[in-house]
Parts: C-alpha cells; structure tokens; sequence
C-alpha cells in the first residue's frame, strides 16, 4: 500500500497490521501487541495517565509535521509521569481517523511515537485504530513505575519555594507564531515571513517547536521520584497561574510569584505585549515541573537538575494563608487569578 | 450547571469537578483522580487493553441510552481482560465531546461507566475530557492482574476442541433491530413497531440488548487464567470467522466448524435469511470467548463455566494442517472465510 493512498482504501486490518509490524517488544514486555490485550511486568505501584490531542483543537494537520504530532502524544503523558516522580514504561495509542488521511502522514505519526517512546524507554504494547466522521483523535495511555516516593500536587509548605523547569512561555509564543503563518519544514529549518520577519531565527524555531514537540524535562521527575527532595510538584500544561493554584488548594497555602524572577521563554518575550508575561503566566502547554521546595534542599535540586540536562529556577515562594496566589510585579503585589486555556469555552 | 447545559457552557474544568467528586476510590488505588497521573497498586504481571467507540460508527446517540453507551465502553474492554484470563482492575476514561452534547447524556455515560464499574470490581483512575468539533469518541484503556496462566491467541493444539460461550449472533442481530427503529427505553421496555413485529418481545429485548449492553464472561475469563484448562483464547469481537482464523494464524493449526452445533441468539435465528448462520458467523460484537480446549478439560472447563454462570458450548475442533477454517453445513464441507467487520470499508 502507497504513501499516498487513504486511511479508508487501506483498511482497519492492513492499519493494524503495518503498525504491528513496526513495533518491537521492548523490555518488560511478556506479550506485545497483536493479542487481546498485552501483558507486561510492573513493580507494586504503577501510575497510570491518559491524554489526547484533537485535530481542530490540539493541533492543526498543516501545522505540525506527522512525526511531531506522535512525539507530542506521547510528550504531554511524559509530563504527568514526570511530575508524579515516575519512570515511564509502556503506552496504548488510540487512533480515530478520518477516511482521507493518507498513510504518510499516519506512518509520520507513528515514526514519531516510536521515536519519542525509545528515547524514553517507553514501549507501545496497545494500538486501536478507528474510523472517524471528524476529525482526529490521538489517545495516548501512559503506565510508569512510581518511584520511591510519589509526587503529588498536595504537600507543599509554608515556606517552601516555587520552582520550575526550563523556560515559560515558549509554547504559547509558537502557537501564535504557527497562527502567524510561521512553519517548521518536516526536515527543520522554517517558513517564515510576515509580522515576525525582525525575530531571531533561533528563537523563532525554539518556540514552534516548544508548541510542537514539547520536552518536558523526564529524567529529572524520575530522578526527584527516588531523592525525598520536593514537598508537591505539578507539570505545567494548563499556565503557571492555574497549575500553581491547583498546588495551592490541594496543599492549603498560598503563593506568591516573583515576575521579574520568571524564566521567559527569548521569543515569548519579544512577541508578548508586557515583556512575554501574560503568555509565561498563562499561555500553557510548557510541559515543564513546578516543583514546592524546602530551601534547604534547593543545592541538591540543583545538582539533580544539573545533571540530568535541566535547568531550574526559583520563581517565588509558599506561604500560610487561605486560597490563590498572587503575583509581585514592580514592586506591588496583586492577586494572580488563573487564566489558563479552556478548550470548550473559545 | 443544569442537565439540558451544554459541555461548551459548563466548561472543561467544571467538567472535571463534575466527574471527579462522582468518582470513588477503589481498593488498591493510592492516588486516584486529580493529580498528573494515578498510583494504582499492581502485581508482577499487568495486563492492558484499550478500546473506543466513535459516534457514527460504533454508536448513534439516538439509539442508545447514555448509560448503555457508558457501560458498553467498559464491557468492549473487559471483554479483552478476560479473553487473556485475567481480573480487570483498573480504568482509565478519555473523551472527545462535541460543543452540544449535553451534561444529562454525559452523566448518563458516567452512570453507566461507574455502574459497569462497580459490577465488575474495577476502579475509574484517570479521566481526560477533550472539546472536539466532531463525533464524540469514549476511549477506554484497562488495566487488570493477570492470572496464573497468561491465555494467548496462540496454543491452540489439533485435536483441541473449539468452544464458544453464550450465544452468537444477538448483537449483530440487534444492530439490525436498531437500524429498523426498534428502540430501547432508558427505562427499560422497547419502542417497536415495523418489519420485526412479529417476533417475541423477549427475543428481541435480548438482541438489541446483546449490542447495546454487552455481557462478555468476565468471572469465567478471570477463572480460566488461573486453572489450566484451555490451550487458547480469544474475545469474538470481529465475528467467529475472522476471530477463530485468528486463533489458527497464531496456533499454526486449522479448524473446521460445524454449523449445526452453532449457539445462535434466537432473534438471529428468526432474522437472519439462513437461520441466523450468517450473523452467527459474521456479525461481530458478541464480546464472548472462543476457547481452545482439551477433550480430557471439557468436564472442568463446563464446571467453570456454571459456576460463573456462563453457557459453553463445543461448536468444532482444531486439526492439523495448514491455515483456515471450514464450515461443516448439511453434510458438506466448505471454507469459511472471515467476513468481519471493517469499519473503514462501508
């Protein structure tokens, strides 16, 4: 069957078959795909998270190369297991196609899950593709081994500081970047002309793909899984203001959030009205860890940062107190409510 | 937020809170509902399956009472579970909705959801909701313990005998009711007039039921995994000739069928133009098991079945030689090619 021909010309068994062929059994795998269901090991706690992208909404098929597509299904269940501590393992991909998507561009999704899941040690032991009237659906599954101690969004102290991973912002000044007509190529490299012609290339390219192929930072969840060093973490998929305010109400204390502290993504920067602020705060989609940490322990944060490729930056503190979190910005405090992205309200 | 209420008016977050508060913990879930990822307790062997259904192709809204539809997405599942011999344990719940479905028929699908469940001892850990400007799709993935003996596709040995349990035919059969505007009340009790009125209500209760509401043999499945007693299985998801050609595909044997042994659904029977043999063999959806057992195990495996309260019945055996399956039919034998379901080809 041709590149070119149809979801819908090939047929559900021939899908099944040419993905099955593609997958290898990885480690831990006792039966892999093509049974009723798989069997693989798993230690006493598991974590187990789900999450989808739908086309319309999540992505755009003329924005995203296919191969980045699967990257991101696979990328955004990383995060969660990342911020629970864990070590992911193994992923189930649900597929829902609509008739006309070619088989190149279905093969480009799954170069990219299979790529993105070797590089994380992850193997695909579950597939289900169907048939659509709409648009796409990709639905990933993503079970982990739970460290020795479980992240949990609850815990963080009074006293505790706010950190975060890697930089803010970034994803949110890609998707308007994308929405500007900026494109990555499949090979890298950008198209690129209009309103943003004066930015960097570099930072350009940086931000598409922080929307694009997005790295939340894994070997340091697992690594902080195991070390006993941070009360609470979350990841920040919805915007620092909403995540940040989830620890808060899970953990019974307030915040408050230093602005000139915040890591600004160079592109978020220059694209952003106030300086990239609101798209850092509220933007979404960064796939970084916000993480509630004694002072004590922030060298040794640092070093585990350090050495698995991350970097970290404190960008406030907890404290006692009732509900939210509030933001200090040249040099007056003001509530920061969430505005982060709703998908059924645009 | 009032049942008439669109997901567009109540929002993604209030969505989540909706289903959260509904949703209870279940034994050996350490983390449940409302952080990154879940932390369910797990033994040394784990078994997952994922499966969806997409509005238009596997439901239509109007024929089905939301909870059906939210029982039916965890059945399809277990159906998997058991067919490896296992006991399911764990769910987790990603939808797509559309901007108009409504809170009531989103609650209905949560009912049935928790209520199939509850039943089935399964606990609900993850839930994902996603807006989609398409059909809605319900994807389920499930986690169980496996049992003692993993049951493969694959073991099948000539000389075994070819069993199937409840009956075949109903859901096919139903689909076809349903197509006819027979109609299942929430409450149970069918709107139906047309072509089908002179069958017995009950007959075509069960039908419409057997596609609306499948009931594959779960304490059966989970009982088999730890006894010994069968060399194969599989769940009749496609239809009995695609499924059995798969057992022999993977077992390196052949089987051959006898036509007049077949457990065909009543409805089915009076329905279908040959007796019912063609959605017996065809229809799909039965979500019963296809079993590969030993003549000596036959005894065993039918005092299983009773206590679990599931009917087995021998429809054939497995031979030696090459691939395929034949149909033993008024005294002839002829080849029985598989003639499932495709939903991409319609």
């Amino acid at each position: 069957v041709k590149a070119e021909a149809t979801v819908a010309e090939a047929g559900e068994r021939a899908l099944l078959r040419r993905f099955r062929e593609r997958i290898p059994a990885g480690p831990g795998v006792v039966v892999g795909i093509g049974d009723d269901a798989a069997a693989v090991e798993t230690t006493p706690l598991t974590l187990v998270t789900t999450d989808s992208l739908v086309e319309g909404v999540h992505f755009r098929r003329e924005w995203s190369p296919p191969h980045l597509l699967g990257r991101k299904a696979l990328a955004v269940n990383l995060s969660d297991v990342a911020a629970m501590g864990g070590r992911a393992r193994y992923a189930t991909v649900s597929l829902a196609l609509p008739a006309d998507l070619t088989l190149g561009f279905l093969d480009g999704i799954y170069d990219g899950l299979l790529e993105r899941a070797s590089g994380s040690g992850v193997a695909i032991v579950g597939g289900n593709v169907a048939a659509t009237g709409g648009p796409m659906v990709v639905d990933v599954t993503l079970l982990g081994d739970a460290g020795r101690s479980v992240l949990r969004r609850a815990g963080a102290r009074a006293g505790d500081l706010v950190a975060v991973t890697g930089t803010l912002g970034g994803a949110a000044a890609g998707l308007r970047l994308l929405r500007d007509s900026v494109r990555l190529r499949a090979g890298g490299g950008l198209d690129w002309s209009g309103p943003w012609a004066h930015l960097r290339a570099d930072d350009v390219e940086r931000a598409v793909r922080a929307h694009l192929d997005p790295a939340p930072p894994v070997a340091l969840g697992a690594a902080l899984g195991g070390a006993g060093l941070v009360h609470a973490a979350i990841d920040l998929s919805d915007g620092l203001s909403g995540d940040l305010l989830h620890v808060c109400e899970e953990s019974g204390v307030t915040a408050e959030v230093d602005a000139e502290a915040l890591p600004i993504d160079p592109a978020a920067a220059r694209i952003g009205e106030d300086g990239g602020l609101a798209l850092a705060l509220d933007g979404g989609e960064d796939y970084q860890l916000l993480l509630a940490v004694p002072e004590a322990g922030l060298p040794a944060l640092r070093a585990l940062a350090a050495a698995s490729k991350a970097a970290v930056t404190v960008i406030g503190a907890f404290a006692e107190g009732g509900r939210g979190v509030s933001l200090r910005a040249n040099g007056a405090v003001r509530p920061l409510r969430p505005a982060s992205h709703e998908h059924f309200r645009r």
